[in-house]
């Protein structure tokens, strides 16, 4: 039943469980009703809201919150199973008084998520110990694995497919609408699509690929969406994502991606595409990694073309040729993005048959306890970074990308706002043929408006600084 | 294999049956393949050919066949069935080699359809008899029943659902915009489509509705296309479509759409489309209809405002309220449309349930053997149309539909072009009371760029001649 | 609703088609409501009796009609399709009042054959002409196509499997047994059964291939019926078959079987399993089918050896050695037949695909004229067999199955009984070096209780007479 | 490939998962091909050979192991996933060299829940602690809910349907075909079957429900088996159970039955039998389960009567007739059975329904810790039983189930066999009331011939005396 509102209209609802079921022991669901366990049932409330809240952008998860103050959402056991009873709910999440299927699937899979992750991090209090050990490389990996297999994400019967999309999710139109060609030219190649769940470069291929999925009869194409609680309220997961899973942190999402991804798509964007791309460069530097395919293309109509240009010469002056070897440019041509992923994916197949690594998990890749630590983006730290060339390459790369992480923080994220409204931007210390290249790029960026939202003037939130920085990393 | 060619690339491929097969006996395979039949040789080749050239919009079939002189495609018999050889085909119609599966349905479609429309409406010379029989009211209604069967389009346990979607195939992207909201409000109520397969309004609904079904996780939804070998290169069927038909002519799929669909949304057009209107509010006119619900939404964003209240007012001037009680104007509401065809849809269920018509073939409906008869727009057919108030609404509907008619052939189709040039334009008579209305009606579609394909000026193919015409009706 | 009955309980009900549906234009529903069509309605109503009858097994039609004399089934139309109306059906096809599923099928399989061959055969009248051509060899084979492919039986894709299982309905347990171990070892290989539908041999192998199909998780196996109106109220189909259909009469089915089976499996029966495998062995016997494979095993327990003895020794006596190369004997080993159907459907494969012959249809094995005519068991055309050597093998062979043809008829159909009563016993006249062994052989199956049911001495319906017969055939 | 071999062939072959898939973690599959873990590896090698020597009956596992002494079997990890490699296995599990896809799928049922159970119950060494608390009520009911929801058993959207069907493993050829009758009949009505996995009447039912659900064409059927590792060699799984559980011990078993059946079918047997039939007696006897409805039909041909009424008057002279009102026995008449089933099946579920049970779980049942918790059979606790009017009588059921649990472990298992060699016959000692009636019980069990394996004379492991034990429990 719709309730009439001001401004923001909301409904009440009881929905069951589709597709994959979950079943809950009684214990499982005492846990979400009780107070305690770190704040699960709160954590669950604002994740659930921000699924239901999908297709109204938003910069913030506060907002959100502000919006549907009296949401409510509670777990009723049934003969059948269980129900989930909503009080308030956004009323776009519903037609005509009926949840949208998608958004029902994905309420359950948060719920699935967030109690499987709270329950294998947290154990229960004295009956059942914690299972998840984030405190070594191994630990983090593993538990990545779990949750993915939790959720059911992996087919082990299944062909290298998965072709992970990046890029903002606040782009232009010509932008948005090449995103839709190149997932369609995917879609009709039969691969499918994952990405990071939200607007723009994240949702325009899963449009693409639904429809060239349609023309090849491909009734069972997988739209992949990771998120995290931190970001699902600004990148509200898109209904045509069919496996939708929560982790329970930025760097475990980002693991998530390398491990499940056949190949890689970069669309433009702003800092956090530039630091996504440190990310996984960083990964495929590690002299571990070196002969290990991992297809990787940045692509984007004309206008995105000094984009990729600014970021290729950053590469360039930085990290250098090897790291250049590791992508391709494709500007204005998605039939040709979509078959370098095809012979790109063909290769992973190739390697993993060869050294008998899963399809579904990519165990192989080493990934540095560096990449899987989260970064705390203070002024102590970004001190701290070392940007020096004095250096293994993929550490280089590991303290550029916490450098571009610090600049996301300082631009759009709360805590990141507030460090630099009371102490001043942040001071990036570095080798001068380093840093220099660095302030060119981000000038680029600000220049090119992708700094921050359209429509407002960008304020820099940093000082490049060439030369050593004061005090060392320990 | 791709062959490189100056203008038109095109491919060589063997292709089998997918989805619902086709078996054939020997005989039919050899009808196929023999001259004589009708040109059914030439039929299947041209219409195979449309087929294949999906995507690339045309203005007319000649220019077609000009662009692909060499295609060719024969049937060979297999162990475990047919296959379709193929040469010199529309490079577009694969991807890197392979033919996209939809259109490869739709070629089998194609066969199936011209096989057995020829086999039923001409039988096998000497050994087996003809069966359709056009010459009645009940023979075409029959053929069109046992054509749809044949194709396997009707399914008993399904509950009603078709919206058939007209209008335009040539429109402006903001009113392609607005069809594809519609559709995808469409397909979040579990509605299908069902379009005349082309580009435009046809194609817009269906992307529509493809996201909106996704979203929804309708896995089996249907996307009917109803074409016919005349307008079939023009209007080359959507992959999307996955259940396509193709009927021996436009009076056979017009019953078609009408016997079939639960619902009718009508998108902005041309004279074509005022033609299709006037051919379901002529049948919805019929005494013996008056009880029947059939939901007729006219609906475009707010630059087809103007279209409709033009139509609206020459319907008033001409066919009176009555005609205006069975449709409803939505202007810029898609959700309002998908709302209206859902209740509409819901009663039409309860129509007949009531009186125990079936749901996938609409019997109850009379269509009168005037709508069921091909018009020629001769010149003296033109003259010979009786466009006075002196007579039933629906027979004056059925003769102001020939007149759009005649004017659609003489502004766009090979004969009536061929009939200006040599005789001047149609002198179209009636009383002053309908042929005001109706030249307003005309002038008003010139304005606003209606009448023909954008860029081009436009010269009049007809003359309004108000005052009773010579020769009567016999 | 059960209604008591002194003997035969009955049951009233309103069943909907389910599976594969059967939509029915006004017209085909109308047929089989009227009165007319060569009794359409009596053949539809008896073979519907026949069906429902299922689990029961009578000796003839005549009693089953006689047991329930107040039983009525009609079609009514209903918006979502069609129903049928039933009363005082066996209530043996219901459980708790609800009809048995399969039977439910099978009963919906009856009216889309019986309409459809109707239909074609007969046309309708005045309006449309008739199909069929039975007068000619190559109208029967197009009309036994034409009846499978409008079942819905043939299936492009489907490697061959189908092994076809002949033997008697009433035979010994230890006999039965052993079809169930045989049709268990052909499910364990994924082969098909396809049988004549009653008791006893048509049976077993589909309960045994059944468990063999479910321990493999085959969940699309495929139970083939193939019965007539003749046969159908002695052979009830049993409700395992998923895939029933009703040949117009003996001829078609038979011809069905040898066009669809890829393997044949012959149990013990009597005279009528005789004359089954002088049928098939007559037409492998022509010269244009003499290298074409089919797999072909005579097989039973211990207790059966000395059917087979005997028929093998009758064979090498009339027919030679080339008709013993064209089949095995294996005793007591349901696995080696199970292997040696498996190699032989390999070959039958081989063959097809070389010879780009349909999986589905065996349209290269000749079948001649002879075959495919009904034989009418009268003293005129008994004694107007050929048995003699001084021709060629396959016409021999095709006097010596009319031959026991005649003695089957004779011995329990209806027509054949009132001749014997009031003429004597058929004359049966031909060389000695065939009339011997014949006598021999008949003898034996009197010895071995296979002439008639269990517990009646045999009184024989025939004399054979050595020599020249008086009248030769035209 | 087969291996030739004096007495027991064998077979090498590589198989992957099939149906649903297991994905294992790297340390996962470690975990097998280690040493250590409570000789999880030998525990694993010896299930496995059980349910590949599926089909040749055995007395016990000992005889198993000295069959197949070079039977291995090993984890590959493979890109697509893992493989198990076979050495030296029971030929009988394969068709031609192709392992039965049932026993396949039971192949990797067995390396799921040894995985999981192990896991669960003993954690990883250092790494990960253990899950599973046996030492509670609530944690072993919570240990079978894990167990079952890990084998995907638990379906919340199917309606109650799991009958339970209990019996010997050793019966006549009589009762044997009245299990699969009963079978048959619960089939007819879209009841699903759970058993023990063996031979006899844990067989029978399924054979028949599959007929029956063939007729009704339900495509989902599901064939439960409950084993565990005590038990498998001797009871090796039909590969028609299509989900199979192998759970840690007996009462863990005994409680996934009485927690996941809707009804309960009991056929006759010997001892065995009757300590299931006063194991769930006990259950619903306690008085917190008094209104718990849960239909149990005890049931077998007319050669079974004299058992039921043998232990229905035991019942009566030591329950009472409360414990005579939670059964019914009927003899001969599979319908009433099924019909029994399916009325109480729905009174099940109106009573989950009300009182917000799952379907798939039944939480509500109270079962004791007495009933969960293993009963050693020695000479000492066998002494120690009370068994006594003087107490409520679901304890003097839970005494009486010990009683004959110790009597079919000295008459079938090791370790009894040895301690009665020892120590001779076990003392039972128990009221006057109570050990006449045991006594002629047990007698009447000799007589019947269900003590033992037929053809063996039956030398009793028990003294009952009457008169208080000297010791008493604690």
């Amino acid at each position: 039943m719709t309730k009439i509102s001001a401004r923001f209209p909301v409904v009440d609802a009881q929905v069951s469980p589709t597709g994959r079921m979950e079943v809950l022991s009684r214990t499982e669901a005492a846990r979400l009703s009780s107070q305690g366990h770190g704040g699960l049932r709160e954590l669950f409330r604002n994740c659930a809201l921000a699924v239901l809240n999908c297709g109204n952008p938003l910069d913030d998860g506060k907002e959100l919150l502000a919006r549907y103050p009296d949401f409510e959402i509670h777990i009723i056991q049934r003969s059948r199973g269980i129900k989930l009873d909503i009080r308030n709910a956004p009323a776009s999440a519903f037609v005509d008084g009926t949840m949208i299927r998608g958004i029902q699937e994905h309420l359950f899979a948060v719920l699935r998520d967030v109690l499987y992750v709270s329950r294998e991090a947290e154990g229960t209090a004295g009956a059942v110990p914690a299972r998840f050990d984030f405190g070594t490389s191994e630990g983090i990996t593993d538990a990545v694995f779990q949750i993915l297999r939790n959720a059911g994400i992996m087919q082990p019967v299944i062909q290298p497919s998965v072709v992970v999309c990046w890029g903002g999710h606040s782009i232009s139109g010509a932008e948005y609408d090449y995103t839709k060609r190149v997932g369609y030219e995917l879609g009709l190649r039969g691969l499918d699509i994952c990405t990071g769940c939200g607007p723009g470069a994240m949702k325009g291929p899963m449009k693409g690929a639904a429809i060239g999925h349609a023309k090849q009869r491909i009734g069972k194409a997988r739209y992949l969406g990771f998120t995290e609680p931190g970001i699902i309220a600004a990148e509200s997961p898109n209904p045509i994502v069919n496996d939708l899973v929560v982790f329970p942190d930025v760097e475990k999402r980002l693991e998530a991606f390398v491990r499940t991804g056949h190949g890689f798509v970069v669309f433009p964007g702003g800092v956090g595409t530039a630091e996504e791309i440190l990310y996984v460069l960083g990964i495929l530097l590690h002299p571990a990694n070196v002969d290990h395919p991992l297809p990787l293309v940045f692509t984007g109509p004309k206008s995105a073309e000094e984009y990729f240009r600014r970021i290729d010469g950053f590469i360039a002056e930085t990290l250098g040729d090897e790291a250049r070897s590791r992508y391709r440019i494709i500007i204005d041509d998605p039939a040709a993005v979509a078959r370098e992923m095809q012979g790109g994916v063909a290769k992973v197949r190739s390697f993993r048959k060869e050294y008998r690594d899963a399809y579904y998990f990519n165990w192989l890749l080493r990934i540095e306890h560096e990449f899987q630590q989260p970064f705390r983006p203070t002024h102590a730290n970004m001190r701290r970074l070392r940007l020096s060339h004095n250096q293994p390459r993929h550490l280089l790369a590991a303290d550029l990308r916490r450098a571009f992480s610090g600049v996301v923080a300082g631009n759009v994220k709360n805590d990141g706002i507030r460090e630099i409204e009371q102490h001043g931007p942040f001071e990036i210390h570095g080798d001068a043929g380093i840093m220099g290249p660095m302030d060119a790029l981000l000038s680029s960026f600000v220049a090119q408006g992708r700094m921050k939202l359209p429509g407002t003037a960008y304020n820099p939130c940093y000082t490049v600084v060439s030369g050593k920085p004061e005090v060392t990393r320990s």
